[in-house]
């Protein structure tokens, strides 16, 4: 009888958006039990989510330290053996350094830290803990996103040229924050989301898709940063002219004052040899454009895929699955690792890839260049 | 503490389509843990499927007669609440009558039986038992769905004159079933089957979303049944004129030999004052056309949508759903109408809202009278 | 120093729809000259719409009985060659047949007569003058639609098992004819259009299309038509099962209280090996579907398409082409091969392609059948 | 009895491609006729292509010079009153300058010419003639090009905050050039395109949309422009930041290696309250979209549009127009000025909307600062 992967949850109390995106998504597949959390730094607000989810009041924590200590005391085969990290930016660093210390091994939603320095001191501490460490660059999940990575890794596009990634949203259009809304006021607040805004938030998963896809890295950036709302503390809009390590080309803009838009994160890739597309609202269609053949549409459901495309689909073609499930692909191939990692086995190579520690790092790294050239008079800022 | 509804399932094998679909449905929400299961007439089949999914051995059933009587002798806290069926057709009638005689709620996967007699005794022993009998016509889950129909019930498109509605698959084309296909091959055999092919497999579907979103009845029906793949013993395309009880006339046609098509439901509905499209395989637009105004797309991130449609869809807009939470959302609100009838309490009509045992019968009706009218020279045949 | 083709119109004057579109359909390419005209049965406003055209005043007149009577008189190389027909389906046969027994080419719109018994009379007596006559079914003329024909005959989808083809319009939606709508009104009166109204108007369209993509023939088909605007004379409104002399299988629908549709005829065709989806409304891309393959979008700038498709297309790919590009390829066919029977050449082949007086033919059984179908208690009416 | 406009043309001998197109665009609405040309520089190639199109051998001229000297001799009722200019930048400002020195009316397509220099002597030229000139930015003749311009102009969407406008082409994604290919071969060749490649042939066509649509100026960029393509001189791709004279910011990227991409010229607009969005490749669709309300797709068949979107449409919606019909509405609206011009009437505001000299001037200016910004390790240039 296979056991589940027990879970604690840093986070994500009720009315948190993102938490219950977490739930959703390790619970999909049937692999992981939450176990426990320390869902609020308010103690009672945590006991409160954590019975409306059917814990049991004393593995409801009042703060993750809390938690770490207690769950550690607990049986080996009752303690959690993952923590996962659901809070504001400004939250991550903390929870993360103390689990890993204590022997757990962490998944942790992005950006990975407040800051570059943070994103550093962090990745030392994954290194020497020999522990697992995912970052929840979720959008790298979806099966076409996967396809579109082992093509162009194999080959099929030639040397690529270049790159446009865009992320639209027009949700901060106005000053939404003012008025209390939850989601906005902490990301347009630079004492918890850090330096950026847009960047930090949506602009790190422009950057993570480029790199992931075409696995490249950018080398040059030269940035317009902008506030277009009155009275915002932070960034709502950049565009980006980027360089990267093989000479290709690229442009990536990401705004959350662009009016009417949901969360139209796309991408479009040219090699030599022909070029492709992908929309995350339209998820399961990859587009193939050739230089003397026509178009393909590539489905999960008709024609060869590679098989880490495959694996990150659960239903026959026509069936469309969207953001939880790829969302869940990052807690399933990180749980079949933690699994392999527990039973002292290698894993499956086509369940490994999820967003590592060193992903967190790239996306710290952008946030920080990215900002100081929209400061900047000279073009182009090395990574 | 908030204590998840027990479910047991009956089917859904290692190796099983349906099954696994529906173990993730009941999983998304966090509402029903599955604790038992007879998942395959093999009883070692069905152990080895129990311990894969993590239940106890004790609780892996070899046939569900065992299932339910066991169960029934547990602890009232204890014991499964629900049963989840997920077998071929032939197989729906015996584990429904017996567990809804032993007491528990059922939730089955369509269409409801073998055949028309099965459906009308089954919705009868439904009716005495005073339980609850939810039918996975899951297609009715998505939020877009819901949306078109109450944009219908409160009168926006005016009295409804004309209704199309298609599922085109193309699986279907040559004769996998004779290489062992599993899902082929009792989709094709009458004595899983029952009388039809392609229209009980998903004619059901087009015939119950046409009827959930107009929220009228097909009172007659003219078809063509066609067997195009040779050897072949059920029908794999129909096409079929629809007359509705309101004057309202339409077409559905279904079929697996659409070569190259995968999965692609979709309705358009006419009314006096406007019309609207939804796709299945892009499932989060409703568009809706107007006389006078430009057509509009609707989404569940942008604009007012009804509060069944609102109800329905668990992230923000542009993070797109799909037909695993379309799915979800059956077990969702019957997991809402479970926990409500053991508390004694009347449900949110927001959440009492799933198919039928009543629409199961119209399913078997539909099924019986298109393929009677297929071979009929008379031209309509009345529902 | 090349000579354009003459031509004559009958119809067509100040306020027309049709008669502009054929007069630019003409011109586009520069192969035709409008030299004159009978362009209203008043005089008067013949001669106003004429001048508004740039025509001489002694070649605008009040009758074409007076034109076809005229021109004759005039020398050969100054003379009319081919008269163009734009009116209403009763004042089609008249002009014709006094065209053809006058030695003068006609193009006319669709459909080709005001009764069947009228379309055949009209076939002996093209067929007896030994001259060139093209009926408008414009929509043959589109690139994509001469691939998708050129495809299936060359047996890429191998045999046909399926055809879908719709044409929903939502224009007629209120009973606008009762306002005076010019195009309303000749369209839903009996005197003027026949016996039918949709059927004839754009189910014509749909049936030409069907069979001239698939190259088969529509031999038997049940009809369900309905009026349902009240107080309208005739049918806006018709769904129709379809066999093929194949023994494929099909669903016409057409319809002009589709509300909120515009001109959204579309065909989907499904073989053994494959299908393929066109629509109107985008016409410059070809949908094409495989069992085993991606599916390609073709488009005429990308691969390699069949000589008729490309010599259909005036510009590169990207440049999109419409409908008034289509139409004049009816007219740039029709003028190659009047020039080449004027020079008693054979035509190139690839410029032979346009619709003939037995498609008119089958356009005004189709709508005979399909009107008496609708009355019939009969499941089946041949064609 | 309506007098056509009488056209001569320079350039577009048989076998060119934008000849033809400026052919069709003038012939489509009848208001144009073309009466005399010189075609090519070789005086039997530009007979043999005056005597294919008609034209009588005594008004196929050798050269322009020949053609506008002996033009003016003729009488004012035969002689040409305008002059299309359609050959390669190189020379566009010679034949300009004489036509308008010698009283005709001019039309040319874009670039305006091979130098900013020229550009600016041609537009003291052009107000020194009082003469018409018109510049073929064709995709400004779009209806729903149109249609957004006039709703930015009316302020629907607000201040605008952010641009994206994208042309990708991949037809140059290898040396064909090198083959002798006749547009690629003068588009890549310095002595003919002037000082840029991509940037000239299609980044001013974006540049030009832009500022139409907008009604803002570009005020400064910051480019980098490549050349992917080994041993081409001129650049086949290019990434620009904007600033707009608003405030508002953007990107525009344009490309001819842009692997398997046709035409797609498209832009985004966005405002305080809205955005839209329009594809040359779809072009009847402009999708407006809006903070609260949910997303529209305008068309000219349904609902209101502004006059000038009107006018810019030749048959109802449903009936796609396309590229040649947005050419042609450029000649279309510079012939009924010129009418007016001659008739000294002031002509319908409705129909005074085509490109001009100083549109031409932006456009050369654009290219002279994109290039020399590509070059610089400044961050901005201002236009």
């Amino acid at each position: 009888m296979k056991q589940k992967i027990r879970m604690g949850m840093v986070g994500g109390g009720i009315g948190a958006f993102i938490g219950g995106v977490h739930r959703i998504a390790a619970a999909i597949d049937g692999e992981i039990d939450l176990v426990c959390g320390a869902f609020s730094s308010d103690p009672d607000k945590s006991r409160a989510s954590g019975a409306e989810l059917g814990l049991s009041p004393d593995r409801c924590y009042g703060t993750y330290e809390e938690m770490i200590r207690r769950e550690k005391r607990l049986r080996p085969d009752r303690r959690m053996q993952v923590v996962s990290i659901v809070t504001p930016n400004h939250v991550h660093f903390g929870p993360a350094k103390m689990a890993l210390q204590n022997g757990f091994h962490v998944i942790c939603d992005k950006p990975l830290a407040f800051s570059l320095k943070e994103a550093l001191a962090l990745e030392k501490i994954v290194e020497k803990s020999g522990l697992l460490f995912a970052l929840t660059h979720n959008y790298t999940g979806y099966p076409m996103v996967k396809q579109a990575r082992q093509m162009i890794r194999h080959g099929e596009l030639g040397a690529i040229r270049k790159v446009v990634v865009e992320y639209p949203q027009g949700w901060l259009s106005t000053r939404i924050e003012a008025s209390g809304q939850k989601q906005a006021s902490w990301r347009t607040d630079p004492t918890k989301s850090g330096i950026a805004g847009a960047m930090g938030d949506i602009g790190t998963h422009a950057e993570n898709l480029a790199e992931y896809i075409t696995g490249l890295q950018i080398s040059e950036l030269c940035a317009d940063i902008s506030t277009f709302v009155p009275g915002r503390a932070l960034d709502d809009d950049g565009n980006v002219l980027l360089r990267f390590n093989n000479g290709a080309k690229g442009v990536l803009h990401a705004s959350q004052i662009a009016a009417g838009e949901e969360n139209d994160l796309n991408i479009r890739v040219y090699g030599e040899k022909g070029g492709l597309a992908w929309r995350q609202m339209e998820p399961n269609t990859l587009v193939v454009k050739w230089l003397d053949q026509p178009t393909q549409l590539l489905r999960t459901g008709v024609g060869n895929l590679y098989p880490e495309a495959l694996a990150a689909a659960r239903i026959p073609g026509g069936h469309p699955e969207g953001y939880l499930e790829a969302f869940a692909n990052i807690y399933k191939n990180f749980a079949h690792c933690v699994r392999a990692h527990a039973e002292g086995r290698t894993p499956d190579p086509v369940y490994t890839d999820f967003p590592s520690v060193a992903d967190g790092v790239r996306g710290m790294r952008f946030i920080e260049k990215v900002i100081s050239s929209g400061k900047s008079k000279q073009k182009w800022v090395k990574m």
